[in-house]
């Protein structure tokens, strides 16, 4: 029989006996909607998206213009293969099965730095999925430089131990002098459309305008998109926490795992923006007995909310922004002119924010009007749908979740009807208009694991809708006149529309002849006429 | 200085020096809104609603009628203290660091069976999140029966390695004889309203009704919940895996961990509803060598294939749904009565459905109108406004969230509009109804760790949108008459308010005097009203 029937009466000791350990793994597997892969199409664009955004981070820390090729092929009915390529910096050897055999691994959960990835779980989710839904191990070809080997692995994820099941390791021979490629089997479902591989691609070249792409498609169709910019953007810097984002809990943890042996250099050490004068008076602050010498693993329970109470009071300058790089304005012109067809383009990069310690900047693109592109594969602006709404979060366009995101509600919470654009209470503007919102920060705190919609904090939030005031002053005063013309066009067709049939009505009613009931409509819709375009 | 600069061009090796492994509570402390801790409101709740999920969960396994008290107070400025306290089977001794201390460990992740925790996850992140925002550790009071000693158990979670750090376990008097007291302290913010404790119990209780619950307030308030039932719910039964529901990668995992020596009773012990018969008919239909008698170890990855492929293939019975245990219409109605004035009141529960593998109910309960209740807490509804949404997992209310979930796509795409009720596309019927939506399943798709939405898998939605149906052609009957007679008022409300004007708009045009003004306009105000009530 297939029902197992629990012990009618549990006891503590039954219940004691069910409890285990949950490995990561499991619970992603279980769970892998939260990853982006909850249908096959979905999961197909996932894998894809995680494996472009490792090879450019890559690159970009290793100070390369990146070049990635991107193919998906048909291996069977509803199973693809997804192969990605990049010219970067390769994996060393020990590091190859980790990274791709292990979730919850990398290199850029512990720093404060711009990058794409964050969380160390999306290339090895990709490949779990795979292999659940194909049985497939993933294959990973890399090297890191001319001289070096180039080493190929099979490999699979354990997902009862979260390790690396490794299949295969050899070396190889790759014409490729430096990079990685990634291969990978998975049920899936070629998508085109709103959230297809191709729409994604095409919002990656528009915000990374240094990148060079390729892509293969299914059937065959290859899409080439050409660098317009030709140089790196500025390289993030990694920072350290600021005093003004730091929960007391975290201090503590702080204070005991810090290899500073006083107080006063802890501050200053691991602190953004704190220097010896700020350190001295926050420890002031702080009192109960705490010194620049005291020891930071004796600071006890009621000292460390003291010392953290005092670092919230102190004014101490916003985190320095260089470790935020934005698109800026002129490059997001430049994307959106290039693959949008409008009449009118601006741009707008915000000063820095700080949400809970981190910096962020926000930037807005607009597109509007109905004008034609050079660019054939350009896209167009429909008059009478909802706007197009691009967002990005470090230069990554999120393409599901629409609705859950902080961009999404600050768009809906702006009012553009001060701006000249048609709007119901709750939803986006409707008009021939592309918004293309970037997000980017050291850290995006995205509200699910697969990284689609970002949380709504309130100082991200702010900025997001200062700087979308600010495209839609701008849109103002270029839609001014002409929507003025085209009300007035409106209106007029409007009386004409409807004064004959009030005519009738008249004539019945007052018994009206014919030539009385002409004049009496003409009167009417003079008067009307005359009275909206006053 | 702050910045650290990193090695402007980074080789694989630099790279590598830079990968880490990322510890599960480093991961959800940092994601700590993924678990529902992202504002002190909402962290508040959150952390109330993990511990009575636990409690409930408890008790009902060990078929002991739930009484739950729950304290909110104050201890300082923003600071809370959430103590809860169940008549629960308590917990044995040696497993009450891990429950409370360390992530992703628990007894409901590893079964198919209903219940209200799945993931091991919440009251030890709620612990973390207290732990974070004030330095104070979790306190833990629990005895396993009477004749059992009572332990107390201080504790924080070491969040870099993921495991419990016990700062004190002591043997102590306790007056009740059996249970488990968990008291924390956090930064939080107490709310009344929409995203309430309050009115998350005053949920709990309205699908609970075998549940005693008592409340404090940080203001001292009390409320009492006693009650309508005095008998637990049937025990929801554990079922296994059903063979139309599994993964090809799911299923080589199992053959290579299975203790069954051969193929036929690894099928036939392993899945639900596989009896002999069809175990043998799904090897037959596989073929590629494999028989009864074929070690599972061996098969290789083209033979899964076939076997998966065969399992899909083979018509087997839907699974057992005696693992679902709904609210029932009944106990949905009483709920409802209880908690809600209208003059109408509907349930519908829909047989079970499959998704997944898993097997599911849906049932909705509405109340419509502005009657009185004899409760004078009860919830009063609104003409005007969207109608209020009440929704349900496993008999736990999910308060945030609410457009990302399934449950209110469903509703949103129900055309109430049939159902006598006004309702603009892509939002919520307006009119006085409250919707309570339940899906109770083994295994629910959250979207997110902080389980407040469920996903939308095309077979949840179905079932959704059938049982909305329902309630609808139920509502409609009810308000077929009443509603005529109050839109024929509405028209005529109208036309006196409209009429006038256009009686002074001919008196101007036409150059009527007043008589003639007068005689028209209550000639127009009966034409059109004979013709709107024709």
């Amino acid at each position: 029989m297939a029902i197992v029937r629990a012990p009618s009466t549990a006891s503590a000791e039954s219940l004691a006996e069910r409890q285990r350990t949950i490995s990561v793994s499991e619970f992603f597997l279980k769970n892998r909607h939260l990853l982006g892969f909850d249908s096959p199409a979905r999961a197909l664009l996932t894998a894809v998206k995680e494996a472009v955004d490792n090879a450019l981070d890559a690159c970009e820390e290793a100070r390369t213009l990146p070049v990635v090729s991107v193919q998906v092929q048909e291996v069977s009915d509803h199973v693809y293969r997804v192969v990605v390529e990049d010219n970067g910096p390769g994996i060393v050897e020990k590091q190859i099965g980790k990274i791709f055999g292990k979730l919850l691994y990398g290199s850029r959960f512990h720093r404060l730095s711009q990058s794409r990835g964050q969380q160390g779980l999306g290339i090895s989710a990709a490949g779990m999925y795979g292999q659940l839904t194909t049985g497939k191990p993933t294959r990973i070809v890399s090297r890191t430089g001319t001289g070096q080997p180039a080493w190929e692995f099979v490999l699979s994820l354990d997902t009862s131990k979260n390790r690396p099941d490794l299949h295969k390791k050899l070396q190889i021979d790759w014409e490729r002098q430096q990079g990685t490629r990634v291969e990978m089997e998975m049920e899936g479902q070629y998508r085109t459309g709103a959230h297809s591989i191709e729409l994604y691609l095409e919002q990656v070249a528009a915000v990374n305008p240094h990148v060079t792409l390729d892509f293969v498609d299914p059937h065959g169709k290859a899409v080439h998109y050409a660098p317009s910019i030709q140089r790196l953007p500025p390289e993030p810097r990694e920072i350290k926490l600021h005093p003004h984002g730091i929960e007391v809990g975290q201090l503590m943890s702080m204070l005991r795992d810090t290899r500073h042996k006083h107080l006063l250099p802890f501050l200053v050490n691991e602190f953004s923006r704190v220097g010896r004068k700020t350190a001295i008076s926050i420890i002031e602050r702080a009192d109960r007995g705490l010194s620049p010498r005291s020891y930071p693993r004796r600071v006890a329970h009621l000292q460390a909310k003291a010392l953290h109470r005092a670092m919230s009071a102190t004014k101490i300058s916003a985190p320095s922004t260089d470790c935020v790089v934005p698109i800026g304005e002129k490059a997001l012109l430049a994307g959106l002119k290039e693959r949008v067809s409008a009449d009118f383009y601006c741009a707008v990069t915000r000063p820095p924010g700080v949400y809970r310690g981190n910096p962020f900047v926000v930037e807005v693109g607009l597109a509007y009007g109905q004008g034609k592109s050079a660019n054939a594969r350009a896209v167009t602006l429909e008059a009478t749908e909802p706007i197009k709404l691009w967002r990005f979060a470090n230069r990554v366009p999120l393409l599901f979740q629409q609705s859950a995101c902080a961009i999404t509600q600050a768009v809906i919470q702006t009012h553009f009807k001060n701006y000249g654009m048609a709007q119901t209470q709750g939803a986006l503007p409707i008009g021939p208009a592309l918004l293309a919102v970037h997000f980017a920060s050291v850290w995006v705190p995205f509200t699910s694991e697969s990284k689609e919609a970002i949380a709504d904090y309130s100082e991200i939030s702010k900025e997001l809708k200062l700087a979308l005031q600010h495209c839609g002053r701008l849109l103002r005063a270029h839609i001014g006149k002409s929507k003025r013309l085209q009300q007035a066009a409106q209106q007029h067709a409007f009386i004409e529309q409807y004064v004959p049939h009030v005519g009738e009505a008249l004539e019945e009613l007052l018994e009206l002849n014919e030539a009385e009931r002409d004049e009496s409509t003409q009167k009417l819709a003079r008067t009307l006429h005359d009275r909206w375009s006053g």
